[in-house]
């Protein structure tokens, strides 16, 4: 079935998790994990395009044909016929800022608008939430990429089912460096470890919610780093010396990724990588 | 008591209801309104202040201080200290824009902020909804100036407590024109009256539900001007220029005032007054 050429266009934050606790459930849309995190403003665009020439879906990212098995789920799900669909990613790919979250996501929104399928933003996102789990690439980027700012997942789900709060926070910046990915799925499906993460997870957020500040989540973020070992030692010495120039510093998860915050973050992390600094996206996923 | 000097600023968007049901609770937590509104850019900016000079709290607004009971509300439950607020208001004040809102929820951010509470964003906008409940100024902006966008409010309550979702909708242009304020207080307290409104709005709820699209939001907007009978003949008639000449528009709730949108709807509106263009704001209330 083809249609006319149309188009519709979606931004997606970038998400950087600083600490969780995973919740597995049967159906996708009770799964997902609490903790907290920051949407940044360097994210993904997405177009959707159809036309009577595109024959079978393609998705680009960033400009190459790609399989993503996240994006083509929503696509799957949300389009009866066959679209192009086009992501660019200003964040790096797997290296926890929720990529593939902000893909689907960011598809799922410029569908519901192209194909004019009449979903409210919870229901559009929960599309991308069960694509994400499904697929084991995340637990929880797609209902904070949702809201924007610093998100607090107090009860674990999708859109719509779980339930969040945000700590108010400023446009500030954010530095970070990457030295690599981490699988998402191998780390979620080791039973060893995520007993060590799910235990520091609870802990963070006990503690965050007595106190649920900006300063207290870098703090607390910190804390989780250390107690759920997820941490190579280039991460725990990039967060150290971020902490030696006065600054904060805590691990991306899940990325070999570290974001700092603080006037000398940018140049404490500059021995460690490429260092970029963006700042804290206050707006959520929505049309452009 | 006084404290070194420090300060604080938020931004709050401006809300335009287009349609509601009030439900009236003794707890203000769990009284507010379902229906749906939009935000837009034109909002307002607060900024508070402590010095050791400021020895009685003094609410400014656009520049000339003011009893602005909704936002000293706000600084009773939560300073307990003098402070200065400023608030330098966007949008029209007692139009329907929701600038009592926006003003009180401002304030309850920076000096969340400020004063270092540690009040989540839903807790800190709670307080905000209380003044407006309190005071009779309005029942369902807080919590959809927390959020941003198209909102749908689902459940009654003040943000943590109400439900709400969102309508995925883009940047788009949206043209006002204002008469006059209405009071919402005599509005809220008449009983004929709400009797109207909130059949009306229930039924306007249901049918958006059914299918929430922008589109559907104006189109459930118009007719609820209708069956509410709140509108003066001079909104009618401005309704009614925008859709001859091919647009989509409809009264601000709770104000002699109408929006409207499409192509041609700043030129229509031209003959009723001085016409406003601002966008929707995706982004909900934050510090700056």
């Amino acid at each position: 079935m083809n249609c006319a050429a149309r188009s519709a266009q979606a931004f997606v934050p970038s998400h950087i998790t600083g600490f969780f606790a995973a919740h597995r459930r049967d159906d996708p849309l009770l799964a997902g994990s609490v903790g907290c995190g920051l949407c940044l403003f360097l994210g993904a665009t997405t177009t959707v395009e159809c036309a009577p020439e595109i024959e079978e879906t393609e998705i680009f990212l960033n400009g190459a044909l790609s399989e993503a098995p996240v994006s083509r789920f929503v696509v799957q799900r949300l389009a009866r016929r066959p679209v192009r669909v086009k992501t660019e990613l200003q964040m790096p790919f797997g290296a926890g800022f929720g990529a593939s979250g902000a893909g689907a996501l960011g598809c799922a929104y410029a569908l519901n608008s192209m194909l004019d399928l009449g979903l409210t933003a919870n229901q559009t996102a929960a599309v991308a939430h069960e694509a994400e789990v499904t697929n084991q690439t995340g637990l929880g980027d797609v209902i904070a990429q949702n809201t924007g700012g610093l998100v607090v997942r107090l009860h674990p789900g999708a859109p719509g089912t779980g339930v969040i709060d945000r700590i108010p926070v400023p446009p500030l910046p954010i530095s970070y460096v990457v030295r690599g990915p981490i699988s998402t799925k191998q780390v979620l499906s080791d039973e060893r470890v995520m007993a060590a993460v799910n235990a520091a997870g609870k802990s963070a957020l006990k503690e965050l919610l007595k106190r649920p500040t900006f300063a207290n989540f870098l703090k607390l973020s910190r804390r989780f780093t250390l107690n759920s070992c997820l941490a190579s030692d280039w991460a725990i010495q990039a967060i150290e010396a971020v902490e030696a120039a006065g600054g904060l510093a805590s691990m991306i998860m899940l990325g070999d990724a570290v974001f700092a915050f603080g006037e000398t973050a940018a140049e404490a992390l500059g021995s460690f990588g490429q260092v970029h600094t963006t700042i804290v996206s206050q707006r959520g996923a929505n049309l452009d």
